[in-house]
Parts: structure tokens; C-alpha cells; sequence
């Protein structure tokens, strides 16, 4: 076991997260019944907000957040381990009452790799790969879902993503596929690419495997992410357009500002999407 | 100098969240604009919720969460301070870029402690008391209230409280005082007692002056505070109620839970209470 996904922290917690962590044991951390049942969405993490550490306080910290999903990124699960390997991060994310949902993102640039992350996917048991394959492999992708009834969300990375930057370029290269292979639609990169994210949720709608969600400062290619509610986003219309089409797939929070310390802007972000759900 | 509000930390902060001060120098913190101005309400900090850290992490932290104003408990600025200790803090805040509105809450047993009281908070420049004086000196806090031009707000501090276990028991023995004498409505407490907060700031709103907003796990005694939006505090119904009544007070969050640790919990609350705002 070469990396740090089952072995000591890569980032040493202090004490205070120890405290945290005992403290939360004994916290009620139920807050679905203020979502008003009717008004559920599905809420996870995209575990790349917790890059800088290991995968026990990657899951202790999205079980403080009351969070019963996640999708794991590769700093937690190599795609390169072994079976032996993903199926016990499989089973210790399980066992800690999370939903191991998915993985991503991933990135394919060659059939091995296409091959290794529905192995990997398949082993964990993963219902959903939030990847970027190379467009040139995307009918041998089309396959592999049909085999492995694995779906495969296209995460769109914005201004400078050569293949995905909008949901519409990703939409266009797999309308005609199998209705598996849709969008992971991030909604920081869309609004950095001068598109509103609630369009394209509607628009994709059919499909809308997937959503990361985030805030950030501008419209713009330069839009820094930060905490939800204190960027351009318009939440509270992302989240009823949402709602409003049924939508039954995960809303993940994927975090990317202060990477050695994230746990208080999106434990604020969660807040925020938790708040507009309730007074929507 | 032998308290801790200006000299080195009564916990020592981790290199976490040294880190986040660092970051947090950087971030832009504007969740103004998402309020929409018209439906603004002025966020606070209640430093209780700091009570294990210094003043100086506590401002850090305020100011990460982008609040604007603060009431200093105690623990940051002792009663028994002196003028000089007491402008030096002050003037901190200040340059924190933070209103240091009120302080509290400040418990007055006799004659000593009300003048105290009053003048701590004229030299360091509060505009309002957040205060538990006993009933009997009532008359005297009236009296200082109009020579001081500093607003007393009584807290009521749920079932057990002898005084003021509800808005309402502390309405009844103010209403005829002079109308800077009023209530700051600890909406835990008051459900704890079985109450509607958002009927107590109806009832009482001639005479609402501050807000201490958190959620708890139960419309009983046993109810213990919690992240706001998991427990049973109607939070939508309250903050349009306050909308509702144009209520231009500040809404303070006093988060009980965590004192170790409690920047993400109370970082998911005001995320929770901007998001209901800007959903409202």
C-alpha cells in the first residue's frame, strides 16, 4: 500500500478535527426532514475537496456534514490499485454509512484506461463514472456501459478544456449513444463559460446523470471558485429547475478553494444549498 | 493584561487553521450582493460561540465567515477591564473591519454591576446591551438606558431561566420602560420553552432589538443546539417574519454546539441562513 488512501494522513490533522470528530459521534446529523421530503435532492461529496487528506478524514468530515453520498477521486482510490485494494476502500466506505456512488473525475486518453476505470468501477461497485474520455473513445465507452450497465457522466471543465469545456459540447458528441452515457454538468465551469447552468440542466435534461456543484466569483474564465452564496451563481434557480425536473441523480459538492483547510466553506456552502431547498 | 483577549491563544489554533487565515486574506468574502439588498438582514457573530478561542481567532474567524458586526462575549472582553483595555479591544475590532455592536450576555446582579455594565459598554463605543439584569433593578437599567443612549436587549434563556425563561416574561416586565429597553429573542431557547420564535418577534416586535438565531433538536427542555437546519426551527418561517417587520436589528448566531471547534458547524448555519434569504 503505496499511497495514503488506508494509511497515515497525508495532511496530520490537529487536534481540534480530533475533537471534532469525537464530538460529531454523538451529533444528531439528520437534517433531511427539514427538506420537507417532497423538496429531497440528493446530496453528495465529490471527495477531490478533500485532496490534501486521507481517505478515514475524507469520510468523517462528509459524515459531519450530515452527507450520505460520495464519489471518490483517484487521491483516494488509485485507479491503479489492485482488487484487493478497491474492494476493502469500497467496504470501509460502506461500513462508514456512505453511499460509494462513483468515482471522478477520471481522465481516459487510451483504451487501457478505458479498460482500468470500468474494472475499477465495477469492482467497487460503483453505479456511476464521472470521466473525460478522449472523444476518439467514446463509441468503445458506449460499449463498456452496455457491458457493464455502468454509466458515464462527461464532466465539462470550462474555458481551456479542449474536448468538454461547455455541457453542450460534451451533449453534442453523445446524443446519439446509449441514454447511460450523459453529463456530469459542473456548474462552476459552466458559469465560467458565460452559460447558465440551470439552461443547460434543462436543456440536457434527458441526459443529466450527474451535477457538481459550487460557486464562483465571475462568468468568466478568470471566476475563482469560493464558498456557495458568495459568487455569481444563482443558486436558487439551479436547485428549482432541479427539483422541477425530477431530477434524480446526486448533487455533489466539489470544493475546490482552500484545499488544506476546506472543511468550514463547504460545510457553509452545504448550509446554503440545505437553506434554499427549505424555503424553496 | 491577565485574560486572554489580547495576549496568546487560550486553545492554540492548528496549523489548519492557520492556514485558512492565510487563505482567507485572499478570498473575496461579498455574500452581500446574493441577499439582494432588498432583502437584507444584518448577520452577526455572538463571540460566545468563540468562547474557547482568543479575540484574535475570533475576528479571524468572523471575518472568514464574512459577517460585518460582532458582540463581544466576556471571555474577549472581560466586565472588569479597564478603560484603557477596553479601547484597545474596541479599536481592534474595529480595524478588524467589524461593528462592534453590543456585548453580552451580561448577567447584572446589583447596583455595581448595572453601572458596570454601562460603562464598559460607553467606552468601547456599543450601541446595545445584550443583558440578564435582575428584575429588581429594572428601574435603574431604565434610567441608564435614557442617560447612556445604549439599548438593553433581555435574553431569555429558555425553561430554568428564574427571570426571563421566555420573550414573552421578559416583555411583560419591560413594556412600560422606555422603548430602547426590550428583548433579544434567543430563538433556541424560546422553542425550547415550546414557544414560536416567529410568533414571539411578531407579539413583541415594537420592542425587538436583537436576535440570537441557532436551531435545537427538540421543542423541550432537552433540546440541545445544533447546526441551524438540522433540528426543528422553522428557519424560513422566522427570517420572513423578520422581513416581514422590517426588522433592522442585527441576527447574531450564538453556536453552542462544538466550542472546540465550532467554525464549520456555525460556517453551515449562516450558509443555511443566506441561503434561505436569497431563496425567500
Amino acid at each position: 500500500m503505496k499511497w495514503a488512501g488506508m494509511g497515515a494522513a497525508s495532511v496530520p490533522l490537529s487536534s481540534v478535527l480530533k475533537k471534532s470528530v469525537r464530538v460529531s459521534k454523538n451529533a444528531k446529523n439528520d437534517p433531511k426532514k427539514t427538506q420537507g421530503g417532497k423538496k429531497r435532492l440528493n446530496l453528495g461529496m465529490a471527495s477531490y475537496t478533500f485532496r490534501e487528506f486521507n481517505l478515514d478524514d475524507t469520510l468523517t468530515m462528509t459524515k459531519r456534514l450530515g452527507l450520505e453520498r460520495i464519489a471518490l477521486k483517484s487521491f483516494h482510490l488509485p485507479l491503479e490499485a489492485t482488487d484487493e485494494e478497491i474492494k476493502a476502500v469500497a467496504d470501509k466506505v460502506r461500513k462508514a454509512g456512505l453511499d460509494l456512488y462513483g468515482c471522478g473525475v477520471v481522465y481516459m486518453q487510451n483504451e487501457d484506461e478505458v479498460n482500468r476505470a470500468f474494472h475499477y468501477a465495477e469492482t467497487a461497485g460503483m453505479k456511476v463514472i464521472i470521466g473525460a474520455p478522449n472523444p476518439n473513445l467514446l463509441q468503445m465507452v458506449n460499449k463498456m456501459v452496455n457491458k457493464s450497465d455502468i454509466k458515464l457522466a462527461i464532466h465539462n471543465h470550462g474555458p481551456g478544456d479542449e474536448h468538454y469545456p461547455t455541457p453542450e459540447s460534451a451533449y453534442i458528441k453523445i446524443k446519439n449513444l446509449d441514454p447511460r452515457v450523459g453529463l456530469c454538468i459542473d456548474i462552476g465551469h459552466t458559469q465560467r463559460s458565460g452559460v447558465d447552468p440551470s439552461e443547460s440542466a434543462k436543456k440536457f435534461s434527458d441526459r443529466l446523470l450527474d451535477v457538481h456543484i459550487k460557486d464562483v466569483t465571475a462568468a468568466a474564465k478568470e471566476g475563482q471558485t469560493v464558498e456557495i452564496g458568495h459568487g455569481v451563481i444563482d443558486i436558487p434557480k439551479f436547485l428549482r429547475t432541479l427539483l422541477e425536473l425530477n431530477y434524480e441523480g446526486s448533487v455533489s459538492f466539489e470544493f475546490e478553494k482552500d484545499p488544506d483547510d476546506p472543511l468550514p466553506g463547504v460545510a457553509e456552502s452545504v448550509g446554503y444549498v440545505r437553506g434554499v431547498l427549505a424555503a424553496l
